[in-house]
């Protein structure tokens, strides 16, 4: 699959109400009412200008890109257990994103996987919540955005507990010692709100 | 080290003139006189206008990031050997961007590393001609670019042949059946010009 840019746009307007913006790891982000996600085949350079941030709002970029640390073994049982985003139960969802320091980024690849799986068990504990939350990363250090990753997770009511124990786990592991920035976006949707 | 933004300006002027341009795999690039090379550490859409391509000219994008295949004993041995850009003897430059397939992309880490190295030898070719041949790295694929990857060599006109070598043995790979374009841009300093 080609890149998929992807811009993050809270303001007045969107199809995802936001509930709470809390920091987790330093600075934080400017209240904002709504969320709208737009996706694009183009960069935002080429295609014309990027989405500004609506008055009082802020925009967030990145890019649905290629694995960085997953093995095949891991891509077939990822793909056998994860359903995708867009599902009508799933009413609920966060954006977590993150920034890591230089030292993780110094690091070689092997030593970013060891951290990454061996030692923290990124994948695998993302897996035992699966198809419960669904998950999409963006890649933005590339794009000279304040951070180097928005993850974005959708999920029903029903899951959001299940959802708090997997951030809190994964905030507990080595890799999370590289974090610098972290914010947590909490969201309902807009169609699905009884 | 923070991602540095390079851009590649081919037109009227520039400290390096190119010498020839052909294509190794697919469409080629048009013709011109010099090359230019403008580096920030801003991507160029937040710190104003990208640099436009001039009249007849041409503009490829790459940004400078952390490594993706190597490990920590090729970082180190890397390291040990390499020169950095702008030596006053390496007077001659090549100009390689590359595109691989979605075929490539698709494929997962542990894929991707074994054909990059354990079977294509890519950082261990390069290594046998440090430091003679420099190198930068510059990722081009998440900025939407025609290129995914720019590669810059600098070498003094005694080396010439060893890079001959050096390309020709990387074009045997494996890794290369995943190249769908290649042009190949010889270039020589206009400052150091006999």
């Amino acid at each position: 699959m080609p890149p998929l840019y992807v811009s993050f746009v809270a303001g007045a307007a969107g199809k995802w109400k936001i509930e709470t913006i809390k920091a987790a790891t330093g600075e934080t982000l400017p209240c904002a009412g709504f969320l709208d996600i737009r996706e694009s085949s183009e960069p935002n350079h080429r295609a014309g200008a990027p989405p500004q941030p609506p008055p009082d709002g802020w925009v967030l970029r990145g890019v649905v890109s290629n694995l960085r640390y997953t093995t095949r073994a891991e891509v077939e049982e990822l793909k056998s257990r994860q359903e995708g985003l867009g599902r009508p139960a799933a009413t609920r969802a966060a954006l977590i994103p993150i920034r890591k320091s230089e030292a993780w980024w110094a690091l070689s690849q092997d030593e970013r996987r060891r951290i990454f799986e061996e030692q923290s068990r990124h994948t695998t504990l993302g897996m035992q919540y699966l198809p419960a939350i669904a998950r999409r990363l963006h890649h933005s250090r590339e794009l000279g955005e304040p951070f180097d990753f928005l993850t974005w997770f959708e999920y029903a009511p029903e899951h959001i507990s299940a959802f708090e124990d997997l951030v809190a786990q994964l905030r507990q592991t080595e890799e999370w010692q590289y974090v610098t920035r972290e914010v947590d976006i909490r969201l309902s949707a807009v169609q699905g709100l009884e």
